[in-house]
């Protein structure tokens, strides 16, 4: 059946039409560029909110409890300033936290830029979907999945409960 | 008085009899094999349980609480399936997280398997036990433990309320 | 205008007047000898306290909320000993977790020692302040700061709102 993507910019700016979302459709031809790796990933769907904690909470919940999408990753709104919200947004909605997924990516990150330090997302398992923050920043959506690449089929098969996936070598 | 160490296997497989418990006889030799390093450790529980958050609850409470246990491993459950509770039941109980402990695993557990990248396990302390989260992979046991052993000593003094243990260079 | 910084040394010892500041002293050093780099800081605040979540908490919430601080460095109380409650009382005060910064305070301080793994350290920001735990050592203080000091500056402009921030490269 493939694996379900849905990609949500977040953006005060791309959603009030005073910007275009540079984000979005990166993020969709990386998912496309790998969704072999992935066990046939292609992008089913793609938004784009304020940077709102209730807004971006619509659109999380919508995606998971009811499209039920296997993998749901956030653009953008990870950052320091007062408008970044997305972290806090992700964490009211996820059931069991994915802190690895996490450490790789900001492991990887840190290698590109120190900048990446400031990047405070969050990522984790709601229901039968994965949802992980990323930043804004065009280049490292590229990056990020690149961190989590080696891993991640295995983990989205593990959330729809194969259990050939369970110990592959290291849960 | 040495350091009583307490080990749970979280499995389904095993709590209901359809398979063997592989993870727990492996932890129990590599505890056993890194006692003196640990200041006299030795294993005095261990025990079974299925995937399920009250169990695990009841155990780590009864070890933490009741028996005192310095150091207890639970073993599996900390992956992405349905199934995978541990880390859940573990941070309902923990009084202070340990973080560093989790860094240190999860940064040597990916130099050996990408995999690691989806272990999602919890540690931290309840009155004087130190609660770690370990994968069921019996390997990734003794890899985790070799990444701990520098330091768990120390901590595991500290906990005891031994000052002259408070600063031994970075905490 | 500058970076207004608050140092607090934590430590039942050097509240009850029993010892010496070894840490406080050291940290105000090292900030200002970082001064430039980060966008003109200056400490402004120094205090003590006692190893307790309330009177922690006290501090932290007055310079945050009322006092307005830029940056809050906290030194001690974040081992494993049953007085060091640091990271307990500021994450009840933090609204937004910066877990990157941690990430590479650990990864750089596992690096000098592997007893960094035994740092609870938590950090956040607090309306326009940025809260961050530090080890008591003071060493370690030097070395945290200099993991930080490559981002910081970004960090804490962009806290203040400053748009020009938002994408530096990975945020
Ligand atoms: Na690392």
């Amino acid at each position: 059946a493939g694996v379900r993507v849905a990609i949500l910019t977040v953006s005060d700016t791309v959603a009030s039409g005073a910007g275009p979302d540079r984000s979005g459709p990166r993020a969709v031809s990386v998912v496309n560029s790998c969704s072999e790796t992935l066990g046939g990933a292609r992008v089913v769907s793609t938004a784009v909110v304020a940077d709102d904690v209730s807004k971006i909470k619509d659109v999380l919940h919508r995606w998971s409890d009811i499209e039920q999408m296997d993998l749901i990753l956030t653009l953008g709104g990870t950052g320091f300033t007062p408008r970044d919200v997305t972290p806090e947004a992700t964490k009211e909605l996820i059931e069991k936290e994915t802190p690895g997924l996490l450490h790789v990516m900001m492991q990887e990150s840190l290698k590109v830029t120190p900048t990446a330090m400031l990047s405070r997302s969050a990522a984790g398992i709601r229901g039968s979907s994965l949802i992980i923050n990323m930043p804004g920043n065009p280049n490292a959506v590229a990056e990020c999945m690149e961190a989590l690449l080696p891993a991640l089929k295995h983990g989205l098969k593990q959330i729809r409960g194969d259990k050939r996936e369970k110990h592959p070598q290291h849960v």
